[in-house]
């Protein structure tokens, strides 16, 4: 049976979703949680976009040693150069270079001739493997792309070097027939095809992304790139937790088999959901709430009678049901500290380990059980990041009564200099958001305020999101407490500290 | 151009979600919005399940005119009976019954023989031809059933009267290129084939439900069963603003039309997701607040430069920004009725709606513009519901503050006589629903709390979902105010209600 190659590109299309821009810190977590899941190659960033991207994409590729670690770049030399020397401290590095070569693309947006377009992709791809022997080549907007045109320019990349060649939907606009079949042509077209790996990128605007990528595996495809939850641009990527699945549900028909651990699925979709701030919706295949609930009369009766009659794929090979209660009261530092470092969580220093520490003791007494999630939500937390904040909640208090103005009062260190102020709002939250923008007079636009709940049970965890936007820039805060009050200001004060921090641009380009 | 049948079934596989299930009111005020749209055939529940289910079956097909209005029925008499008295009042009304055919369906859950099989089928379709002239027929899990079974069966309902064929894939196993080819032998073997409809039914359990759809469309299906923003048992159903948007988008492979005014989805995705409490991830296609941003530098570039680089559709096209502000502090109560029936909305009653509007001055005191969602949500929300509740909400104190455990105070009239309790908790939400607890003992368990915010802005309503299990009930609580911790109060006290309102039976079965 051959081998599919899982490529995630969470950290990078992933990141391109709204306010989804990770923290090098991040970053790494999640790429740990996809090497643990035993991803074959993981998209860290674009490392030519800011210094940010580069130490970000830096920062896995020292980190990662089993999957391939790759940078974006486009076809330019300075791109491909920063590139080569992000992804230098890893075990197996990739370059993935890319130029468009669609006539909409190449006239508006290159604004370049085609054969122009071809000397650029050739270009690359040579520079690339001056510093890397794994070169990836894609062609932006292939779907809309003349196929003779593709076919020339894929024979030269190969006979340059590249070893996968990726064909990317860019605007989500296949369909899984018409898709398989540009597979067949290009593999069949393409003289020196049989030399590299054919590899599938697809959008889901029309809601096919995945079934696309299935249909050029069938066609001959034995890459797929695709992200945790189909984060991505507009309405996202091909879902990896999809892909993976309906392999291996249907390996009757497709006859290929991908190297992942699906028990680790789910904890994996709750990482990148916690720390994007994106929630998953409980209709959604595979990781949604829902995937595996049974409602009606009927089919539970059939889930009884015969578990097959209704289900195709059992919940805990998906790694439900993994979110184990692991701590209480009594942990001690050690124990604490072991059980983050086994869910791939370092933290930068001592201090940062006892900040985060004396957190989990604060969460103890107020929450009876523990749980995995909740450690996540906890180190999430905008308290125990290592950096030096420019904001810092010292304090507040919060009153709601029937037939009066809800009521917010705070106190807030802004350069460790403590500041209060007080407000009245819509609701608690909202004279919250007044009382700490009277201090902080950021004038930032509040785009999204959300709330997930950690774990369940009535003494959760609130984990809330708030998107601010301010001259161009998006941030996400985030803040986790049993109190929504008190998460809701965490987030905010979160969110106006990425908004102080040094400017991180957003990613610049996406196949 | 052929004309594809749009068969929405949100009402009835919809509401099988867990936790999903509505009211009468909620599904004529869904039906009428379907009906806006121009849907062709509501499927608006199942008649046989409950006498609840059978009323809110006969209100729908009462309160729709333009479109068809179906009820499910099992291929059993009583079913059918039922079914075919619940939409007597429409003007054009549907019978769908069904029955499984699978090996596995058919020993496991039904424990009959494929010949009684057979004979339970074509009975019930007489029977629902004496009632109707209109009746559809469903094979249940048809993707694992036999090929030459099915075609003996759908020839054998054919002969019997059925006009419509259903072929659903119940688990959500299928592939589009199966799919598509089953569609084919079925329409080439049945020998009758040419006098009925063929209709196609996916789950989303692999992800490929709309790709499974619509590769049965190009097959020869002209029906299409699907669900707003792809609710439905597990992973859910089609989504049908996915399927519609593709058919629209991709007409160059589809060559088929669909009735709908797309303008009218986006309204339609969020009043089932305010009635059901089921949120749409921002990365959901066409629907998902995603769907039309475009974060990236290059690709804002892009669109800036020529639109067509990175879309294919119009965010206005399916109705985005039609989220119009309406009313404000000094519309009177008429503007409101006004509104509210453009809207769709129907209040029972002068109580009702004095009640209603009572709701709407408070809410204009505390947010200077109110939208269209926002009315959505003050109706939804229990206070104006126009039956007696068991539980009211009085009024509410709650207090957080730092150092100390967050606290409230509540007063609830339980059938008209006030109670008084209060409660300390991990936050004011918690305390909240402690004290609840304290005076209604329902010793429900608390399945999830979720908020979602109803319109933008930091003055936004936020609109809660509590959902509570008891005795193998369960119920969604809603409640809406720009207060989270008001809402939340509604919330609980709303699900509450219900769980001790008329047993209302979970929908027993579906294809």
């Amino acid at each position: 049976m051959d081998r599919l190659i899982i490529f995630d590109t969470t950290l990078r299309d992933g990141e391109q979703s709204p306010g989804a821009s990770m923290t090098k810190e991040e970053k790494v977590r999640i790429a740990k949680q996809l090497e643990k899941m035993r991803v074959d190659v993981i998209e860290a960033g674009f490392a030519a976009a800011s210094p940010g991207d580069f130490e970000a994409v830096q920062a896995v590729a020292s980190a990662i040693k089993d999957s391939t670690v790759c940078s974006l770049a486009r076809a330019q030399a300075g791109d491909i150069q920063k590139a080569g020397d992000a992804i230098k401290p890893a075990a197996h590095g990739r370059i993935h270079t890319f130029i468009a070569t669609s006539p909409i693309h190449m006239q508006h947006k290159l604004r370049m001739q085609p054969d122009q377009v071809l000397a650029a992709a050739v270009d690359a791809v040579k520079f690339a493997r001056t510093l890397t022997d794994d070169v990836e080549f894609s062609a932006e907007d292939a779907v809309r792309s003349e196929i003779d045109f593709l076919c020339r320019v894929f024979e030269a990349v190969i006979d340059a070097g590249a070893k996968t060649i990726n064909v990317p939907d860019t605007v989500g606009y296949s369909i899984p027939d018409l898709w398989a079949e540009r597979f067949k042509t290009l593999i069949e077209r393409v003289p020196n095809a049989d030399k590299v790996v054919w590899s599938t990128h697809c959008h889901n605007d029309l809601g096919m992304a995945v079934a696309n990528s299935l249909a050029a595996v069938r066609a001959g495809a034995r890459q797929v790139e695709c992200t945790i939850n189909g984060l991505g641009e507009r309405a996202g990527n091909a879902s990896l937790e999809e892909i993976v699945m309906a392999v291996r549900t249907r390996k009757d028909v497709f006859n290929v088999a991908t190297g992942i651990d699906a028990t680790q699925i789910v904890p994996a979709s709750k990482l990148v959901s916690t720390i994007t701030g994106y929630p998953v919706q409980p209709n959604k295949a595979v990781v949604g709430a829902n995937a595996f609930a049974h409602e009606s009369g009927i089919h539970q009766d059939g889930v009884l009678k015969h578990r097959e009659t209704y289900e195709i794929m059992r919940a805990q090979d998906v790694g439900w049901h993994t979110n184990k209660l692991t701590l209480g009261k009594l942990s001690g530092r050690n124990a604490f500290k072991t059980r983050l470092s086994e869910l791939g969580i370092e933290l930068e220093g001592e201090v940062a380990l006892n900040a985060a520490f004396k957190k989990f003791k604060e969460l103890a007494d107020k929450k009876s059980e523990i749980f995995d999630d909740d450690l996540h939500a906890l180190v999430s937390d905008e308290a125990v990041t290592p950096e030096v904040e420019h904001f810092q909640l010292v304090s507040i208090t919060a009153h709601t009564e029937t037939g009066e103005e809800p009521f917010a009062k705070v106190t807030i260190a802004e350069d460790h200099k403590e500041k209060h102020a007080e407000s009245r709002g819509a609701g608690p939250v909202d004279a919250t958001f007044s009382a700490i923008e009277s201090i902080a007079h950021s004038d930032a636009e509040l785009l999204l305020y959300s709330v997930n709940n950690v774990t369940q049970g009535t003494d959760s965890q609130g984990e809330v999101t708030v998107r601010l936007s301010k001259g161009g820039r998006i941030v996400n805060g985030i803040g986790a407490d049993t109190d929504i009050v008190v998460a809701s200001a965490k987030a905010y004060v979160n969110a106006l500290n990425k908004l102080a921090g040094a400017q991180k641009l957003n990613p610049q380009l996406s196949p």
